[in-house]
């Protein structure tokens, strides 16, 4: 499976996304599930996919092949003059893929699904950030709702749903988004670390911290630590249920 | 939709489950879905149920009536000479239940899908703790496993994974079933309050607490704060990531 979180907050954009799949358990192995675009002077874009590994790389790769292939005047991620439009793209690979491989002889169609979260800036609006559903339609993040999580989102939200706030530092909301993985990791053996994290501060159109971090990150083993005992910490606190039998 | 644990410690086992059931997110209801049995001096029995309430309804009843119609040398759940018979009990009664319907005109099969969890003691062995699946086969919770969980699962996971431990006191137990629904109702909609809680300390055949919490409960109240409060000074007890930006 795949676990992948956005969150936008006032200073910018974190994204992270761990970088297991598997074709059932008793086949495991490790792509990257976030790709960056952050060549052009006037655009940083970060995209992160879950589902169907054949198609989220084909989506990508067809992606990099407008950008190279790209006559005058045709719309590509180096193009696009708004992120909305950016999101369009996206989405339409994606419904061309998904047509290209329903037809084909055996396939399921539901077996061809991915979804995105598709995050970043484009020069003359303010960084956005959008999930792109297996449809190929999206919706925007909103102050409302600043984050979007593909792939396995249960255990990671309620950490999320409790803590994050606009007003984070950024360094506070990639450490939010990695308790957020850490509780995925525990419960949910299908994500797994490495995980990969980029930073994206807001009208500098160039990703920060590109990060991938191990089992031997100091910083997440620290960080797991901490958060396990914490949290029992926490729970010893509060009073018992009225029945101490 | 429903969320239901037990939770199996040294001291006995603790039961919740909450009470909201929907057809759709525009026909929401309260319906019980812990059923006890506490009416023999030498059995207690706890009956926790989610998916299809016509199916776990019906289920219900037919123990009922198998009870009260019981022929001499009759398996019924008051005769049941060990916890194990009780949950093939239930599970034969699942198996009846949806082979009955499965046949309907118009009927799919999955519609008619329920899950169990049961547990309780019967007098000649040690309190027992069963999940059984829709299949109506079933498993027992043992010390690597000591909780079962039905319905919406995720969101209250996690707390019970760091937290569990068999030498915990029952009031901690009952404590931490409440800080798993708390996360839950917090995350899905469709688990909501009020929650039935029960109590079943080892060997004495009797539910030392049935009690329903709702809205207005001011321990649950409480707790809910103290936990959110906790969880946000935990979060800022840990260090930033290493990008302070």
């Amino acid at each position: 499976m795949t676990y992948c979180v956005g969150l936008k907050i006032d200073r910018g954009i974190v994204f992270a996304a761990d970088t297991r799949t598997n074709a059932g358990v008793d086949n495991v192995a490790r792509f990257k599930k976030m790709t960056v675009w952050d060549a052009a002077a006037d655009r940083t874009l970060v995209l992160l996919a879950a589902g169907n590994l054949a198609i989220s790389q084909s989506i990508v790769t067809v992606l990099n092949e407008q950008i190279e292939a790209a006559e005058e005047g045709e719309e590509t991620l180096h193009s696009a003059s708004t992120m909305f439009q950016a999101a369009r793209l996206v989405g339409n690979a994606l419904r061309a893929e998904r047509s290209a491989n329903e037809g084909a002889p055996g396939a399921k169609a539901e077996t061809f699904s991915a979804s995105f979260v598709l995050g970043g800036q484009i020069r003359g609006e303010p960084p956005r950030l959008f999930q792109i559903y297996a449809e190929g339609n999206f919706i925007e993040a909103s102050g409302d709702t600043p984050y979007f999580q593909i792939g396995e989102h249960k255990y990671g939200k309620p950490i999320l749903d409790r803590v994050a706030a606009p007003t984070m530092r950024m360094g506070e909301a990639a450490k939010l988004l990695l308790l957020s993985f850490d509780s995925t990791i525990r419960s949910n053996l299908s994500v797994g670390l490495p995980i990969d994290i980029a930073i994206y501060r807001n009208d500098t159109f160039h990703i920060g911290e590109e990060q991938r971090i191990g089992e031997d990150n100091v910083y997440f083993r620290a960080l797991s630590e901490a958060w396990s005992d914490a949290l029992r910490r926490a729970f010893d606190e509060i009073k018992g249920y009225p029945d101490q039998t």
